[in-house]
């Protein structure tokens, strides 16, 4: 018998959720569940079915886990805690400083109703955050670094998007290959915000708009910009769509620590992700993640749980027995 | 209370173990059980104590976990399942054909006296297994490749040794530059065993050797070199101590796959590690793994297990709100 899933929001991250589920012999779509008229949402499937979302605990026996693809602002603080009352529940939290009073929430509400609800799952937080940790654990004397990019920032494009005169705009984050390097050199380096990242900004701005002022207001934007070297290219609303339209991303999680009697010997330890589209690889994770929530809750387990909760067989199809003789 | 950890064989892991102990605040060294006359072992550290091996139960209630490190070809498949009567123990079993067979006979001894034993902990067996896994589990539409190195070859070293005419010998494994950029680029290579490593062999030969004959004997040697690529360097027996003494190694995990309605989008995972020290980083991973049996076996859990089997957070020191609150 396939696993359930149902996807909750249906925007990129849901659209690659329902790829992902496709590519998974063991699971099959429920249903996509909206806030908006299900007969105008198209999905990537004709197959799948879209209900809207008021009417999704009529489904509540028929749906193993729900995956919720809200944003993290103002949507999943309330569609998760609400939803981990009925479902087995994943989501992409990534509000870094809310985390805990967001477990918080959804912990409760998920021992109460005897189900999972598995937080902050994804790339960072999710597999970054699992690679700094298996690297600390094993390297206590160290230290690590994490680069993003080169990737589509999505928050960074929408604040450009706001000056006046601007049409369009993406925003990529760079990492800077000197820091890198000096980080795999195993010199440990202080690095400042500005030294490890560039900001580079396409713009496509109107015909009557003033360039240079428009350039000095995002090098100079706080939190955003103004501790960064910033880079801005206007371009043609033509070349914004033929060059632009992906959502890549990515990064690095590199520790390098020391061990012996007197800390002689070096090691590093580099994850790197290279991702030409950030919310299906993101997808990618929550569908494995769907799948050790199924599992661990058959077993018992309720609660929140984040990534570092999950013992990694639970995400696999193989089984203990497969795994052991080939892929260990 | 600290974690109360003693070593089970005393060569270069053994003592990589007892370093790796000191680096960990929670944990203190039981003891070091020798094979040999306890009085002649001088430990890296002058306060840690040696003990004879037939005298290890004599500890029993003493000891928190057992680090078992003798080797996986004749010592493992008894020590582990012996020792597992009696205590929590971890090896780093890397025989990989033989892994189901020695999964049988030490879960059957740690489900008997209710302790946990894990197998196979260390690099690869380990952390790249972990790697594979998860990238698996992410993009089930894909492919993986492990590189060894570079890094020194411990067996193909000793059957270099073994050629008449060899005073000493090292062999790395190194990969070739040209099948990392293939796979970098996702063009999901098949890669012949030639086409992925390349074996350099630095030998010390007595005077009066045939060097042509010993060179010709080594590239051509079954199952070590004959299906590899191989330089062989003859080099003094001073410039081996000067320039091989380390005993580095390494390596990538990379896989590549697809998402998307059509494949059409493609994403990288790529892990890898860059050791100065085989063994003391081996050590480093066997001791955060004694950490999660010693938690695991407190919460009633017992038997054998494998990395694949244990929740990330069961190896790091911190609490789970410290976890959530600052490394997800």
């Amino acid at each position: 018998m396939k696993i359930k899933v149902a996807i909750a929001g249906y925007g990129n991250l849901g659209k690659g959720v329902e790829c992902a589920i496709a590519q998974n012999d063991d699971m099959e779509l429920f249903g996509i569940f909206t806030r908006r008229s299900p007969d105008s949402v198209k999905p990537v499937f004709e197959s799948s079915k879209v209900y809207h979302i008021d009417n999704v605990l009529d489904y509540k026996d028929d749906i193993d886990v729900l995956i919720i693809c809200g944003g993290s602002a103002t949507d999943l603080p309330v569609q998760t805690p609400e939803l981990a009352k009925s479902f087995n529940v994943i989501d992409s939290f990534d509000t870094h400083a809310k985390i805990p009073e967001h477990f918080a929430n959804v912990d409760a509400s998920a021992k109460q109703s005897g189900k999972i609800a598995m937080i902050s799952v994804g790339w960072d937080p999710g597999m970054f955050s699992l690679n700094r940790l298996y690297a600390d654990a094993i390297l206590p004397d160290g230290k690590d670094y994490t680069f993003w990019g080169k990737g589509v920032s999505q928050g960074h494009s929408d604040a450009v998007r706001r000056i006046e005169g601007v049409l369009d705009a993406r925003q990529y984050t760079i990492p800077k290959e000197d820091a890198l390097s000096k980080v795999r050199n195993g010199s440990n380096p202080e690095l400042s915000t500005r030294e490890k990242h560039l900001r580079e900004c396409f713009v496509v701005a109107s015909d009557d708009a003033d360039k240079e002022k428009i350039e000095n207001e995002i090098k100079t934007m706080p939190n955003y910009f103004a501790d960064y070297d910033t880079v801005v290219h206007f371009i043609s609303a033509q070349e914004m769509q033929r060059d632009h339209s992906g959502i890549p991303h990515g990064g690095f999680v590199i520790r390098s620590g020391k061990t012996g009697a007197d800390g002689e010997n070096t090691h590093f330890i580099e994850y790197s992700l290279k991702l030409d589209s950030n919310p299906e690889f993101t997808a990618s994770v929550l569908v494995c993640y769907a799948r050790a929530a199924y599992r661990m809750n058959k077993e018992g387990i309720s609660g929140c749980k984040t990534v570092f909760d999950v013992a990694p067989s639970y995400l696999s199809v193989k089984s203990g027995d497969e795994l052991r003789a080939h892929w260990l």
